[in-house]
């Protein structure tokens, strides 16, 4: 126990949402008398022998025996925030209690790394108490270490039979479950009682499947970006003068922006999946970009909100072949890594590069305006590679766009004065205090969590489905993580890990957006949906992601 | 008549708010028994004969004829977005329907310009129903021109007079109200019935003064940016990795990040005209940011908040300094502009420039990174002159304190690894919904301005005091506009203007925080107001700015 407690001071809506009840399943109600049954059977897979073989479980009432012993549960925080962490710890924290009141919840710190180096805390009903339903995941801290090496497991291993665990939750998105089941295979293979759990969280929403309707976190940031696109769009029509570009957190999929859209209606809203599906360039899309500025000049409208996935960037042909290149050019490996790092002027390093790329990336690469060409050439990751989520391709877009309608202008095609105001929507949607969904639905996957544990499941994600009920409906599932894999080249070697979901352009969420859109382009639908709200009317306080409706 | 509305949709949220009934003073309770008593006499103004005649008026209740004849009212939004205008026009709508049911509103449209050009619409009932409690100015727009050439004055003039008008509201920050002076003036020389009076609007919360505690819009934008950050510092707490650098909109004065400060708690938020006292750098200011960074690493700490109010740059003495050269130098009417505009590469801009600054300026320059270089170079306005509100301040102190960790690195006194972020709360402040502070507010306002044209009272600003007490004890004055007026230079000449207020740093909120900031440093108290609530207890709804308190 080597943290102590920070002196973050509640705001009175902080200390108002501590008392706030989160709804359950009524399944979940009585913790003590759920059990499982056997559901479908998966493939196996060839990497998990072992967990391979579970099948999916479906919650049932039973009557149980009362738990004998105590149970001693570790809990771990993996990757980036995502609102309503903390419940999946007080849902687990409160079910465990119930199932026996001397139960034990230790708290790995500060990321997966807190589990092989044994670093953690015990997590009271005292220690608890101030992160009810609060934001944040600073009660454990989180981290994006993982357990790789051989002897990271082994390391893993011993603290689990050190600290006696009979459960393991590891809550993370699609690379954070990829590596709980692994350790459930481990665990399996050398005989550890350690139930390994994992919990899907990713504020990205890319963590679906057949079982997962959502990750815990996509709610939240997506309200809270909706809020903010909502106020812009209608200083937009007040003001009459902006064009906003707002780039929405989210990596490579656009659920966040496709959520966001469906609940603000903006002139325009990217879809990276679809830009791919249609094999577009960015040259392409700033033409699209231009004729939305022109039709709506024409309607004597100087102003505009587009949405931009962050992830969009990997999805346009000619920029992925650029990076392709980049990242190949300037491996750290080779010799034009060192005589850039060596060239001191930015000018100079640009002439240094243009003449090594193909005829087809350099015109792409003079398209980027110098501040972008910097981002492409100087912020390489340790091994060279452009950093993509570092690009600013709010900006990027202002400038190709502004450079299209400067032509078309030049042709007599346009007559306007097109202004552009990059806005980012990111760090701000983690943190936040989670709204009634995900404070709910976080609850519940906890006290899932604590069933499986206690039924000594492992190498399954908590799953809560039916989510378009009241949460008294919601159904409840063990799903078998190997289900979930698929195999995909990391280092040059085919490794299964958990797929992430893009976007499914022929689900019912994508056909909605596709009938509004035109609609939305030239006249103004904006809707503001407002900040989060805690307390009245139900529809206002409880709605769900309009995705999953 | 000639907008057509456009189609925004109503989010459930918005629905709800349209049917609020914002809580007004005692006072103003029945319209048709406001009277006024004189107050106080202020000093007259040579530039305002008329309208510096104008005493204090405080409102009673008195026993009133009925009004015989209906009124007929104009008002204008002027300036930049502030949450709750178009309570102002429903307060002022509701109101002269009360004095008398035949009444009548006319809005003119796009700003002051609307005035002269006679653009306007009547602003009915069923049209105002949307807007009630909602953000944005788009009800009628807003812009940014004045009236300021005598041809001008004229048609407003008319345009008065051939709509019959009693009354004239322009809604807007100092420079609108100075101009509403104008008006007011002009009209009483001319005869003109029309009764002009002000209402105190801007998010910055400079407009304040012995009679005005503070304008609309201040308290809703400032809620809205300490969501933001609180967020921000409970993710900045969780993933304890990043300086988040958090610029917050306000011009000049540090009214918004004082009032941020005061509700999130960060361990550092520049105020400006503490920086201007103390006639610190660039450099010294660097240094501080360093210096926290580097205690905080002593603690083990890599991550912090930091707020910068937009204005601070121009109270930076060293780069004040060079503000003032380069529009010296780059004026365009000079030699130096046109050559400098020949030049295409930017480094060879640079490479003309700066032999031409002083020692002082030139070592000022060199600090800055090169994308800032080209914001202090190329981003000019039509006189030539730098636009301070362009130049983006978060990521400049990012780049000095990277530098001078550096430098503190090769030392040997520093061992971190420092990461900034820079994040912008701006637009999304202004058209939100109001809270329900601004809502009440808002609404009174334009209550009180329907009294004060009832009584034919002109050149006044409408202002409601004892802010800190429930709405129901506000108390309503009529502020003489001339008596807020002082002299300023403007283009070479000394002209009366409506003061702006920066922060006082002998205030108690200004006391409060230097108090309290210590503390904020190195521990990490943030707190985390949340989004704003329109539902539930009171002390959360009903909340009003800290520095009003």
């Amino acid at each position: 126990m080597d943290e102590k407690k920070d002196n973050q001071e509640l705001s009175p809506l902080q200390k108002a949402r501590l008392k706030y009840s989160p709804k359950i399943p009524q399944i979940l109600q009585n913790i003590s008398a759920v059990s499982f049954e056997i559901g479908d059977q998966s493939l196996s897979v060839d990497s998990f022998p072992q967990i391979s073989l579970n099948p999916q479980l479906r919650l049932i009432s039973q009557d149980l025996e009362t738990l004998s012993k105590p149970l001693r549960v570790g809990v771990v925080l993996s990757g980036g925030q995502a609102a309503g962490g903390h419940n999946v710890l007080t849902g687990l924290f409160d079910a465990v209690q119930e199932l026996h009141p001397e139960s034990r919840l230790f708290g790995f710190l500060n990321g997966p790394s807190g589990i092989p180096k044994k670093k953690y805390i015990e997590l009271t009903k005292e220690y608890l108490a101030p992160f009810r339903n609060q934001g944040g995941f600073d009660a454990i801290g989180s981290g994006r270490t993982k357990i790789e090496t051989p002897d990271q497991f082994e390391e893993a291993l011993k603290t689990c039979q050190e600290l006696d665990l009979d459960g393991l939750l590891i809550i993370g998105g699609d690379d954070s479950n990829t590596n709980a089941a692994h350790l459930a295979e481990f665990f399996l293979e050398r005989g550890c009682k350690t139930s390994v759990i994992g919990v899907p969280k990713t504020i990205d929403g890319d963590l679906q499947n057949e079982n997962i309707e959502i990750s815990f976190g996509f709610d939240t940031a997506c309200k809270i970006y909706s809020e903010t696109i909502g106020n812009i769009a209608r200083d937009a029509i007040s003001a009459k003068k902006y064009y906003y570009f707002i780039k929405l957190m989210g990596r490579s999929a656009s659920h966040v922006t496709l959520e966001c859209a469906l609940n603000t209606h903006p002139n325009l809203a990217l879809i990276a999946e679809e830009i791919q599906e249609n094999k577009e360039t960015l040259v392409d899309v700033a033409s699209m970009i231009a004729d939305l500025v022109v039709a709506r000049n024409e309607q004597g409208k100087e102003y505009g909100v587009i949405l931009i996935p962050e992830g969009v960037i990997e999805f346009l042909s000619d920029i992925k072949a650029l990076i392709k290149e980049l990242n190949l050019l300037l491996a750290t490996s080779g010799v034009h890594s060192k005589n850039l790092e060596e060239l001191h002027s930015f000018s100079k390093k640009i002439e240094y590069i243009v003449p090594l790329l193909s005829e087809a990336a350099k015109s792409c690469f003079m398209l980027l305006p110098s501040l972008l060409q910097g981002q492409f050439l100087i912020d390489r990751d340790p091994h060279g590679n452009v950093q993509v989520s570092k690009i600013e391709t709010e900006r990027l877009f202002i400038h190709v766009v502004e450079e299209e309608l400067c032509k078309r202008r030049k042709r007599g095609e346009y007559h306007g004065s097109f202004s552009g105001q990059p806005i980012f929507c990111g760090y701000e949607g983690r943190a936040c205090l989670p709204s009634n969904f995900d404070a709910d639905y976080c609850y519940s996957l906890g006290r899932l969590s604590a069933a499986l544990i206690r039924h000594q499941k492992t190498g399954y994600m908590a799953a809560i489905t039916n989510l378009n009920k009241p949460a008294a409906l919601w159904k409840a599932i063990g799903a078998p993580l190997h289900a979930m894999m698929g195999l995909e080249s990391r280092n040059g070697k085919l490794k299964p890990v958990i797929k992430k979901a893009l976007v499914n352009l022929t689900s019912g969420s994508f056909q909605q957006f596709t009938k509004l859109r035109e609609l939305w382009r030239l006249q103004d639908h904006y809707a503001q949906p407002g900040p989060i709200q805690f307390f009245g009317p139900k529809e206002i306080v409880d709605s769900i992601p309009l995705s999953l409706q």
